[in-house]
């Protein structure tokens, strides 16, 4: 019923000004409130929560693209689960900068600020999750993969969520452990060499 | 005069920059305003109000595409009912943060807060019904739309815009009971089944 | 150099962000702040900035689409000129949340903020101006401009800016005057049958 | 793995929302901050920083295009490489508006916001520069570029990067003349006629 082209264009568009967006919340408050050095200093939390951000949705994206190159029909169904995926990577902005504000003020209430955080991630990773179980359906690939692929796939595309569910938790022991954790696994994604679910074959 | 590929490039963008920035309403306020799980609580009409927005935002985008890749020709007349159509979507985040703001407030300013949205997502309504009724002019579609089923289409696709018109009514008896309904219309909306004006035929 | 598509996507990007953009400067202020109705009644001049600056986009963004489609090289000299128009229009947000602060408050800062605002357009006339010109040079159009159809096609397309111009002038005897005729301007447009530089022969 | 399109649709809808989230930092204050023209005139350096980092972005915009339209095969490494560009693309609006926030304000701080701005210009430089290196290797371009071509594209492409590290020195020496120097490369760049790498051949 419709294109793949519209879909990758309006979720393109998504990414790009979500990610374009993390920046807005890195402002300095301007003369009069101490030296700009001391104020970008106070304001690390904000720019490690934009660095694991940025990436961790660059890499959504480069998996999105991977997923949806191969698929053959774009179906209702594949549309709003895409829209599911797209909810939460729209909430990642507003959830960095709770981080940012809240991270450094220590407390109950950055374990929450991270907590939400780790809540915005692992949904971004069942919507994601929830596209690919869509994909692997009969007749639905270009390229369909293999019986004893789907479970490397699905590890490989959805691993994160449960860590991101961990996250959850272990922010309430520790914020700034939890927050490395989101970090390290945009590092791992990043170097990760699992061949992807558009060449099964390689 | 125009190939359509540009009026859905445009038309992607705005739809996509406008469901991103409806999440720049969901701030805390920071430390030193209450605890971040007061101020998440507290902020509770803006997360429901986001939501409802995403998926009405997503609905019409995905409606948009269906009947524009139906479209033969894209004239001038064409590219202005567009341009109405997408004056409303933009408002859609000012309208979803007035109703964030006041909602919980309650008392008049929160039955016009929702009025104003119920206004909001009329417009759009009416935008799109204007499209519709343009392509359903002599010639104009590649797949025709038989005689005997433009009136469900019709109701098909501005079928909302009458409950719309009801919610602008409705927000004066109760706020909450018509914004509910404005996310009674995105639920149906995501599972209804009425073939779409792509394919008339199936 | 580079082909047509990519320039298309990015000044289509910045068309449509700027567009949504200009719903931002709408926000009210929130309970405690006098009755909702009050504060959307006295906001009315950032609803008529909008409008105007909503449709006045609009139609640059059909005319930029008419002219690139028809250009056969797309050449460094044409992506700077394509820079300097989205230059301003990137400021128009700018400009109408200053019109949309001021207008209201009367005096000498509201034909101020209207003389902005009309340079602003100006600009963007003057930008746009600029690209039909070089794509009235030797061999660069698909479709060329027979001699006797220059002059009309620069009429057509540029005989704004001269509006835009007495603007300025026309905002210090009264900024409200001023304001209108940048609205007829668009209205004008919207409503105009010139042939499009597309198809000069119809 | 990845078609070109979807890596420069991607790139394309970062770098209009970047360029176009520039003008969100030119605000006035509203009536009763002072009369509007010397608010206008008081914000100089933010008109100023503006009119570098958007043409900035947009000879980025433009050398981008013209290497990845060059490119063979889009390979993960390239996607994370162009990520890092996208990194410090993203983070010229911060950047742009600490320097318009604290330039006139003089002393330190104003060097240190230049120093800053230069910085993130160096970023840009060195994730463009790493994407060159990464296309000159074996085989990734459609058009090679000949051994005794290559340092000339590599100062083409990337000299910007020793000015702009020479800037974040100079910053601290005079904060005007350092940004300054920043523009000068732009209007280097615009005029500049070094054959592109798109086409050595010319």
């Amino acid at each position: 019923m419709m294109d793949r082209g519209r879909l990758e264009a309006f979720s393109d568009g998504v990414f790009a000004v979500a990610i374009t967006l993390l920046a807005l919340g890195l402002t300095v408050a301007g003369p009069g409130h101490g030296t700009l050095t001391h104020q970008l200093a106070e304001r690390w939390p904000g720019f490690v929560a934009y660095l694991i951000s940025f990436f961790t949705i660059g890499i959504i994206w480069v998996n999105h693209h991977a997923l949806v190159s191969n698929i053959k029909v774009v179906s209702r169904p594949l549309l709003y689960l895409n829209l599911v995926l797209l909810l939460f990577v729209v909430l990642v902005p507003f959830a960095t900068g709770t981080v940012a504000a809240y991270l450094a003020h220590g407390g109950f209430d950055a374990r929450v600020a991270v907590a939400v955080y780790g809540g915005t991630l692992l949904g971004m990773s069942i919507g994601f999750g929830a596209m690919l179980e869509w994909s692997l359906g009969e007749g639905r690939l270009h390229v369909p993969v293999a019986a004893d692929r789907r479970w490397p796939a699905r590890v490989r595309f959805t691993g994160g969520g449960v860590v991101y569910l961990a996250v959850i938790g272990i922010a309430f022991l520790s914020a700034p452990l939890a927050l490395g954790i989101t970090g390290a696994v945009a590092v791992y994604y990043v170097f990760e060499r699992t061949p992807a679910i558009t060449k099964p074959d390689d």
